[in-house]
C-alpha cells in the first residue's frame, strides 16, 4: 500500500545523476520512493529463489513465501507439480494458511470454510448460492519453476523466459544432486540495508583479503599463498581443477552473457582444501555425481536474490528478500546429501563453519556502508576498476530493470 | 497530524470501484489516507461508546478517554452530570490529567498551575495580567451523555441527535440495572486490524458453526440443536423466551431502522441455558428488574464501536477504537451487580468464560482476515446473501458516511 | 532523507498564523515537514555545542556526534587541532569509524581500506589506479571550534561568525577552569517532544516555584524567603555576589544583545548555599580561577542546543540534538576539576544532586506539554508578560531563522 510515488521526471534525473564506474546516489539506497520502484519493475517482474523443494517434498505440503504484503503458499499438487498460490481467500479475503510450512489436504478458509485445492480451484463456498459461479473464484496464482529442486517464483503476469537459465545451470547443478539432498541447517539475518548494498558487496573481493580471512584460506586466486615456495603448487592444483571440469565437458564459468541476469563459475580450491571448509578437510558425505573429493567450488548467481556455492559434499543457497528501503532479510541453508545423519555423517559446525563466518562478516560490513551512505555528504565513489567491475555491471543491470517502465 | 490526503476525485473514483454485495477495495482495509478519512468523517463526528459510569461515580472522578491524538476528561461535576473535557491546558497546551484516571477537586495544570473546574472553566491563572480575561480560555468541551449508566461522546461540534437511540434503548435497558452495576472485570486487546473487520465480523454469523463452539451450544437458532428429538423442545423455548419479551411490551427486534446507526435484539437462548455461560447456568446474582433466570439475551449494536449483550445477571460491553490504519483497540468490561461479592457470590472466570472466549476467537480471525486482505492480488469478494447481509448493511452505512462531506 | 515538504505558500500561512506573545501553532511542535524545515534552517546552519574537549584529548582520539543521518567524527590532529570529518568513506561510503568512541592513529575504512589521516585526507587508495586523484577523495568536513575546551561544530558551508559568542563568553569562562577539568558523570535522556517546548521550558522560571523545589531552595531571586526576617539578609547578599562580579569587570547579564543567539547571567545563590547543591556545601573542589567558595552561579544559553551552569566546583553541560518531530536526545555532564578523586574528593550523588533533580522534574513537564499539545483541540495560548517573556524572545528568534531561505 505504498503511496508515495517518484514522478517520471523526478526518476530520470536521478538516472541522470548516475555516473558510469562509480556508487549509485544515495536516493537508490534508502529512498521510499526509489524502494517502491525496485519492488515493482524488478523484484515483482523477476524470477526470485523460493528455497529448496524438500519444502514441500510431498503433495500437500506447503510453505509460505512472503514479499512485501504478498504470501505466497507454495505447494504440491497431485500430480507432483508446484503451485504458487496468493495466499487470500476469494471470498472476503482472510489468509488461508496461518503458519509458515504444513501439510493440507485441501486448503480450506478458517473463516467461512470456502475450501480450495493445490491448484487453487474453490471445490466449495459454504453459504453462497446454488448457482455461484465457482469457476471464476479460483485463488490467484503466480508462476513457480523447480529446476534441480531449486524452486523459483515469479510474481509477473508475464514471466522472463525462465529455460535459458535453466538450460545453462543443469548440467552443472547436476553434479550436486540437490533432488536427494535435505537441509542440515537454516539461518536467518535481518539487515539494516538496502538489498543493493548487499548485491554490491557480494560482486566484487575487493573486500576479501582483509574482510574474510577463512574464505581467502580455501580459494585459490584470491591472495597469493602466504610462503612463496607455494605458489607453484597452487598453480598446478588451480589447473588440475580446471581440467576436472573440462573433462566433464562443462564451461569453466558463464559471466551474465548478453546481458543476462546469471552467473556461474568453478572456484579452485587451495592445495590442501577439498572442500569450503574451515581446515578442508570433507564435512560431510559426497553428494550427486561426485565419486571423490576433487572437484572445484563452483558458485552461481542469479540476479536478483540467489547465490549458490557448492562443493562435493555441501551446497549453500542463500535467499535475499527486502523488506523496507533499508531492511533486508537473508535466508542461508546448508544442504547435504538426504541420507547424512547429523552426528554420525557429519557435524553442523563443521557444515556451516566457512559461508556462516564469511556471511556474517558480509553482513557487518554491508550495514556500516549503509550506515555511512545514510550522511548527508556521502557521494557516490569510484568503483576500482581492477576489483569492483561486477558491481559496475550489477548496477548498469539495475537500472536498465529500473528503466524499462 | 496526518497530512497526506486522498484528493475529491481520488476518493470518488475509490468509492465507485465498491461493488454492492461485495467486500470493500483494499484501501479502505489499510490505507493511511482512507483512515484519515474515517477519523474525520465518521469517528470524530459520530456517538462513540466511552464506558460505564461507574468510572466517575463521584464528583470530581475522571478517566481519560483517547482518539488518536486527543484525550478527553470524562468527570462529574459538583450537579452531578457528566463532562468531557479535552486534556490541554489552555494556556501552553500542556495535559492537566496524567493519570488513566483519578480524582480532582479541581484541574491544575502541572505545569504552571492554572486552575479549571469540572466543566472546564478557568478559575485561576497565575502570573497573568490582572485584566486577563479568564472567560475566554476554559478547557474546550466534547459532547456527553449518560444513558443508563453507559457514557456516549461526541467530538463534533454539533453532534447527531442521541435522542432517537435513548429513547429506542431505555425501555431495553432498564431490565439489566446498570445503574446499581459494577465492573468485575475489564480485558483489553490491540488487535492488527483495520476497524471495519471488526465490524464486519460481527455482523454475520456465518462464521459461527466453526469459529464459536461456545457461542452456538448456548444461543438457539445458529446451528440445529445436535439431536433431532430435541429441536421441538428448542422451538417451544424460543416461543416461550419470545413471549417474555412481548409480555413487557417490548420489541423483540429494532435493527437499523430508516438507515439509522443503531440495532437491539432479544435473542432466545437454547434450552438448558439461562444466561451466555459456558454450561448454562447463572453466573452471577440476578440484576435490575430481572426477578428469574428466564429472559432471553438481550444485545445492542451502535455504530461505529459500541456492542453489548446482556443476560440476566452479567452484563458485556466491548467498545472498539481504531489506532492506526491497521490498528484497532477493542475493550471488553463484564458488568454484574454492584452488591455482588467476588468468591462468594460470583466466580470471574465464569462470569467472562463465554464472551472471553468468543471475543478471543474473533480476535484471531479478524487478524487473518487482515493479512490476506493485504495482498496484492486481494480483490474484493461477494458476501453470501443468505448469511452476510449484516455485512452489506454496515459497509453501505460506512460508505454513507464518507460521502457525507 | 526526508521528503515530505512544505510548499513556500503554506509556511507563509503557517508563519501568519502565529500570534506575538503567544505559543507557537500546533504544527512547529510535531509535523514532520516542519522538522525538516528546523533541521535545514536552523540546526545545519547554526554553532552546535559538541561536548567538553576532553572527549579528544589527545591526537588520535576520536568521539562521534550524531545529527539526523549524519555522524561526524571529531578528532584532533598532530598539530592539536580538533576536526570534524563526515563519517562516510569517500570511496563507496562505508562508516570509518564503528565506536561511539576511540583512538585511532589513521582512519582506515574497514570495507575495502583506503587510510585517511586526521584531517581528513586520504592517504592510500587500495587498488586504484596508479594516476588516481587521492587529493579529492578526503573525507568531507565540517566546521568545529573550541572555546575554553568546549566543542562547537556547524553543518552549514558557510557558518555563522563564532567570534562574538566566543569573546563575550571567554573572561567569564575563565573563571572556571574547563581546559582543566573532567568529565565526572554523564546522563542521557530521550524525551518524547519536540525541541522547542525544550527550550520553551528552560526560557521561563514560571513553572519554578512547583516544579523545582531544590532550584528555589539554591537560587535567590525566585521565591521570596519562607522567613520574612530572611528576607533582608538575602538581599545583601545578592549584593555581596553582584559585587564579587563586579570586583573581577565582569558584566552581570548580556541577554541576547542585537537580536543574537547568546546568553549569559551570574545568578546570586541564597545565603547558606556557596554552590548549586541540595544542602548548600561544597560538592567538589575548587576549579578555575575560584580561590573561595562565594561566586555566584553562573549560566550561559546559546541558541540552540547549548545550556550550561556553573559554580565555583562543578559544572553542568546540556546538549539537546533533535531525533524526530517529537523526539528530543538531551545529554548532562558535571565536570569536576581533572585532579579530583571520586570518593576522596567528591561523591557522585553530590555533584549531580540538584541539576539531575531539577533535569528530571523538566524533562517531565517537557512530555506533558507535548502530550496536551498533540491535542486536536490545542490552541496557542498567552505567554504570561510577567514570566514568559524569555519563550516570546525565542520564539521570535526561531521564526526568523526560518524565514531566512
Amino acid at each position: 500500500m505504498s503511496r508515495d510515488r517518484l514522478s517520471p521526471d523526478a526518476f530520470d534525473a536521478l538516472c541522470a545523476s548516475h555516473r558510469d564506474g562509480f556508487s549509485l546516489p544515495q536516493a537508490f539506497y534508502g529512498d521510499p520512493r526509489v524502494h517502491a520502484l525496485d519492488l515493482e519493475r524488478l523484484w515483482r517482474r523477476r524470477w526470485l529463489f523460493a528455497g529448496h523443494a524438500s519444502r514441500i517434498a510431498q503433495p500437500g505440503d506447503y510453505t509460505l513465501f512472503k514479499l512485501g504484503d504478498d504470501e505466497l503458499i507454495l505447494t504440491r499438487n497431485a500430480q507432483g507439480e508446484a503451485r504458487a498460490l496468493f495466499n487470500t481467500c476469494t471470498h472476503r479475503g482472510s489468509a488461508l494458511c496461518l503458519e509458515p510450512c504444513g501439510h493440507a489436504a485441501k486448503f480450506v478458509c478458517p473463516y467461512h470454510q470456502w475450501v480450495f485445492d493445490a491448484d487453487g480451484e474453490l471445490r466449495s463456498a459454504r453459504n453462497m448460492p446454488d448457482d455461484f459461479d465457482k469457476a471464476s473464484f479460483g485463488l490467484r496464482r503466480a508462476h513457480i519453476r523447480e529446476l534441480e529442486s531449486l524452486l523459483f517464483v515469479c510474481f509477473a503476469e508475464e514471466p522472463p523466459d525462465f529455460e535459458p537459465f535453466a538450460n545453462a545451470m543443469r548440467p552443472h547443478l547436476k553434479l550436486h544432486g540437490l533432488p536427494r539432498a535435505k537441509v542440515a541447517a537454516t539461518r536467518a539475518y535481518e539487515l539494516r540495508a538496502n538489498w543493493k548494498l548487499m548485491a554490491e558487496n557480494f560482486f566484487e573481493c575487493n573486500h576479501c583479503p582483509t574482510g574474510h580471512p577463512e574464505y581467502c584460506k580455501a580459494m585459490a586466486g584470491i591472495t597469493p599463498p602466504p610462503r612463496v615456495e607455494d605458489r607453484e603448487a597452487e598453480r598446478a592444483h588451480v589447473e588440475t581443477q580446471r581440467a576436472w571440469v573440462a573433462r566433464r565437458g562443462l564451461a569453466q564459468q558463464l559471466s551474465f552473457e548478453a546481458g543476462g541476469w546469471f552467473h556461474l563459475n568453478h572456484m579452485p580450491l587451495r592445495p590442501g582444501f577439498v572442500t569450503q571448509s574451515l581446515d578442508g578437510k570433507p564435512v560431510a558425505p559426497l553428494m550427486g555425481e561426485h565419486t571423490a573429493y576433487e572437484a572445484p567450488a563452483f558458485a552461481i548467481v542469479a540476479y536478483p536474490n540467489f547465490w549458490f556455492e557448492a562443493g562435493p559434499d555441501v551446497a549453500v543457497t542463500l535467499r535475499t528478500l527486502p523488506r523496507g528501503p533499508q531492511e533486508l532479510s537473508v535466508e542461508a541453508e546448508w544442504l547435504v546429501h538426504a541420507d547424512a545423519v547429523e552426528g554420525r555423517d557429519y557435524d553442523l559446525e563443521r557444515v556451516m563453519g566457512l559461508w556462516k563466518a564469511t556471511g556474517e562478516q558480509d553482513w557487518a560490513l554491508i550495514e556500516n556502508n549503509q550506515r555511512g551512505v545514510n550522511s548527508s555528504r556521502y557521494r557516490p565513489g569510484p568503483y576500482s576498476p581492477a576489483s569492483e567491475g561486477g558491481c559496475r555491471r550489477f548496477v548498469a543491470w539495475y537500472l536498465d530493470q529500473l528503466r524499462k517502465a
